[in-house]
């Protein structure tokens, strides 16, 4: 079916770029080229040690731990075969994709009058001297995934998706697969399929329970799905603002946000180079970029909400859909009878989007421009793919505001707006939560599958207290857990740094690894057919003290590595069979592989009715053994 | 009712110890005493700045803020007008409740062989110079709290926890509490009691559903309940090993972990000098220490678990006893026909105390001797008030092993073990989870609710995933707050450092801080009248930007003030109108606030029908006052 061919280093070290580059600690870039050969989707392997079966030396004898397949977002970076050079951009591998549709194309000069202008301006200066010209489609033709999907047509992009979901478990026994107890979804029962094939994504896509954020402006992203029936997806969002930040460190952000598990990257700039930053970005993504175009639109009005107009903010929707952006955020959904229910809230509006409507709206007293003109929005969308995260600008900003009357009224117009976007065939994402407690979680998912039909949901959080300033990444990793499990499609991340300040790089690491914990334990819970493979592999190394494994299988290998040498720093503690919480004396693993000498697999001991006597016996077998407590090395036989 | 005196702060410092002694930032100290004026109970109030209404300077209007109590574990060290004296140990102010009661004795001497002989080697060495006399129940009589509370008895204990508990909410009119929506408990429909009273306390010691840990020979402790219908509590683990720490660093850790919210502490410690470790951290503890005495009985055998045996165990209870450990772990559902069930696991028994009696019981080929002399064990735990937490050795130490059969056979046995306990009115909480997927984790309380009684359930964790080794509080602390909000009562924190080594300080912190989130969550979920006060203030400070109260409202007003400094480190910036997420000109908050300046509190907004012409006439207005956006100041009027 498939075929694996791994990256090979060169002898001459990569160009050095100015950003992270080197592998994951103990991975290796694989690809898996799909049916045809016409393409290869990149994926991680961990490599894993031996296991010491019995001896040492020349008689030692060992079992082979066969590596393990991980979903891989960091795109060519990891690969150090791979010359990168961010004044040119990533390989655009997609473009011929979207050429043999042959329903788009390639525009002379730029739609939006912003863009020509900066062009005008800055021609000679980086990023415009090597910026591509734009794709649109051609008069009459609708260019999205959903569009294709719905047609019956199966992209390369929904081939690709399928392959990568896949991982390992298609080349899984279905006896040997993990038991699946759980449903989710909405009616609680729903399972997740045991192998995802391109047809499936291509039916999910049609029928709107999953997107394929890829513009056509934007060749040089892996495709990736966001739904429900798929691997819970995280977002990481990085951005300059008034107060800091340069085009360079939001490159590297990127590239740091992906190497730690982003699945997309929302670019929420909001100070000034937006369009270069941005440009920076797209050029060099391998995940796609989600945008909150409001936010661009008011910084060209100086900042007065009241100044916003609908042909500015077009302009501006066009001049980012020419540039690549695979998303917007829209907050079309806040309404101006919406509004004064937010009046009593101990926190009122709290999204930057939502506010910034809700400001426009009260000084025209009018309706919300992003709804009258909703479906001219539509129009856009599906000329260059882009997808709608429906916002949520009236999302609650504390325990007490949560799932109140303005938050729901909004929930049911993004539905209302869900309808209108499908019958443009635009792929459409809900965003929700917040601030939420744990008990009032469920209603969100439940109202969100049942007002947005099933369009997947895409939340901040929740956060589920709001007393702990500093750790709100863990307030809100508790509530993403819980919201991923019950079927939200992808987490929007938090940094410790919420509600206080700017996240710097390691801010932005852990709230991208406490992310991929939510969504990976939600994986679980759901009853994902391979995701508990790693942990399995992880627990297998932990019991057999493969130290080395159980950094690499990790989230974070550098920060295990770390702990563990900051208590037996020695490279010889790494192969030591104890644990340094329990030292050389007191180490349970040892104990029970002693159980395990006794019973063998246990399966047949059970099966004994008189389990006096067999115990009796094997007692007595383990003092003949010498009653060997402490055996220096983990002996299997 | 009760009476509230504050700390004064006195002229001379106080004396410095070694230890951490200055308050939380921006708290207080305050004592609530009770009805009869005979003890008082520590609380800490938190101050908060006052609310700017209008105007500046002279002509400037304000609301005050009302302090808000908070539960303090911290004990005297963080009342700057005691003087602590780490040599002779804090105030035994319990002993005269204790001595009230006329059924104990005080002994000349200690029981314990293995004390005795350290008195006699070590006796003009601290801490054996200051070691109080043991005190014991008088011949025929039980001293338990459970005994007295079935007799009809409110002693000062509960009366004591019964303020503690209550925090404010007794001072809340029931029409001000926030709306309780939530069941849990055995059926999904218990709610949290309006008010804590002491009758309450009793009855839920006498029917078993909570405990209050307090050895008669730890009466330097400020009583604690353990109970679903009460506050989640927390316990942090401490302990040397053979690979490191001492003795100052131990009692150190007790107070830090106190510091920080640590309700209770385990002392597991397991290299030299336990005895000694214990009799320091006891002595000036406020919280209740456990221990699982297994350990300490192996370190006497040289760590050969064959040669552990009843009558040594039973003088290492005794030892602990008599030195006022007031909770003992003990593994007695470890049962020789479990033992085989474990084989087959992919991480067989990671409990230390399960492996050590696992081993103990494969080379005798005899029952488990904790279950054989189980009764014996409660005679002991009932002359001094000691509480069982009963070991839950067969957890799961990977998802692969969660909610086996070897994990659900001992729950079982726990339970029948919980029955004899109670025929002894001894008090007895049950160790539960480990690693647990998110599915899988509620049907271990249904389960302990239905075997165990409804007596307390006390977890580690449980673990979410294995795969993030360097970030386990966070798996941890995800299935703590789900586990939590069902039911259980106490969670045991899990440091960063889980799996891969010793935790210092800072993981200590963090490990504590993770735990009180999930904790205070699940108080939220549970519908705990007074829980949701401190978010509100949190919520309310940060919607007026009052940063000092954001900081010192919070779990760890440090850490949440270091990392506001990072980007706005300007002492200005502490009262700036806007955060550094948004900078200056992008403020939702302020836009909200614009909302409010509209509609009032939207209540009458709301009943208008025509919300349309409404709109239009506010919307005039507004633009008549100016369309002023950002205001410098916040204005509420």
């Amino acid at each position: 079916m498939s075929n694996i061919s791994s990256a090979k280093p060169v002898v001459q070290p990569a160009i050095t770029t100015g950003v992270t580059r080197e592998p994951l600690s103990g991975s290796r870039k694989i690809y898996v080229t799909n049916e045809s050969g016409a393409f290869k989707v990149p994926m991680r392997e961990i490599e894993l040690t031996p296991t010491l079966l019995s001896g040492e030396g020349d008689t030692a004898k060992y079992e082979q731990n066969p590596p393990v397949r991980v979903y891989d977002t960091s795109g060519p970076y990891t690969d150090p075969t791979i010359e990168i050079d961010l004044n040119k951009g990533l390989p655009r591998f997609r473009q011929e994709w979207i050429e043999a549709r042959g329903d788009t194309v390639q525009l002379d000069n730029f739609t939006s009058s912003f863009t020509r202008e900066r062009i005008a301006d800055e021609l000679d200066i980086e990023p415009f001297a090597n910026k591509p010209k734009p794709r649109v489609a051609m008069p009459g033709k609708n260019v999205t995934q959903m569009h294709y999907a719905r047609q019956g047509i199966i992209t390369p992009e929904m081939e690709y998706v399928a392959i990568r979901e896949n991982l390992g478990r298609a080349s899984i026994p279905q006896d040997q697969m993990p038991e699946v107890e759980t449903g989710f979804g909405i009616d609680g029962k729903q399972k997740m399929p045991r192998e995802i094939t391109a047809e499936f994504v291509r039916r999910e896509i049609a029928e709107g329970r999953a997107i394929i954020p890829a513009s056509i402006n934007h060749p040089e992203l892996e495709p990736m799905i966001i739904g429900r029936n798929f691997l819970v997806k995280i977002n990481s969002n990085i951005g300059n603002s008034a107060l800091g930040s340069s085009i360079d460190e939001e490159v590297e952000k990127m590239v740091w946000s992906t190497r730690w598990g982003g699945d997309t990257v929302m670019d929420l700039s909001t100070g000034k180079n937006i369009h270069e930053t941005r440009e920076w970005i797209i050029r060099n993504s391998p995940v796609p970029i989600g945008t909150v175009p409001i936010y661009q639109a008011l910084e060209k009005v100086n900042g007065i909400a009241e100044d916003l107009s609908w042909e500015l903010f077009r302009d501006t929707l066009i001049e980012q859909a020419e540039q690549g952006v695979s998303y917007f955020t829209i907050h079309a959904g806040v309404l101006l009878e919406y509004i004064p229910l937010t009046a009593n809230r101990v926190t009122g509006i709290v999204s930057r989007g939502g506010s910034i409507m809700a400001k426009w709206c009260l000084a025209h007293h009018k309706e919300n421009f992003l709804y009258t003109h909703f479906e001219d929005i539509c129009k856009i969308m599906k000329a260059y793919d882009v997808s709608f995260s429906l916002g949520d600008g009236l999302r609650p900003g504390s325990i007490a505001d949560a799932n109140d009357e303005a938050q729901f009224g909004e929930l049911r117009t993004l539905g209302e707006l869900t309808q209108i976007a499908w019958k443009h065939d635009v792929q459409v994402m809900i965003e929700g939560p917040g601030h939420v407690p744990m008990h009032k979680i469920k209603v969100n998912m439940e109202e969100q599958l049942k007002h947005c039909h099933e369009a997947p949901f895409y939340t901040l959080g929740p956060l589920v207290t709001d007393i702990a300033p500093g750790y709100d990444h863990i307030t809100s990793g508790i509530g993403a857990a819980q919201i991923g499990w019950y079927g939200t499609a992808m987490l929007c991340y938090v940094t410790p740094k919420e509600h206080l300040g700017l996240p710097d790089r390691d801010d932005v690491k852990t709230g991208i690894v406490t992310y991929k914990i939510a969504a990976h334990a939600a994986d679980l819970a759901k009853g994902h057919p391979s995701a508990q493979l790693r942990d399995d592999a992880m627990s297998k190394a932990r019991f057999e003290f493969r130290w080395e494994d159980q950094f690499n299988l990790g989230l974070d290998p550098d920060t295990a590595r770390a702990y563990h040498d900051a208590t037996l720093p020695k490279e010889s503690a790494k192969v030591a069979h104890f644990c340094s919480m329990c030292g050389p004396k007191f180490c349970s693993m040892k104990i029970t592989q002693e159980v395990r000498d006794q019973y063998g697999d246990g399966s047949e001991y059970a099966k004994q009715k008189d389990i006096e006597a067999a115990m009796e016996e094997k007692a007595i077998e383990f003092v003949k053994q010498g009653s060997e407590i402490y055996k220096p090395d983990y002996n299997k036989v």
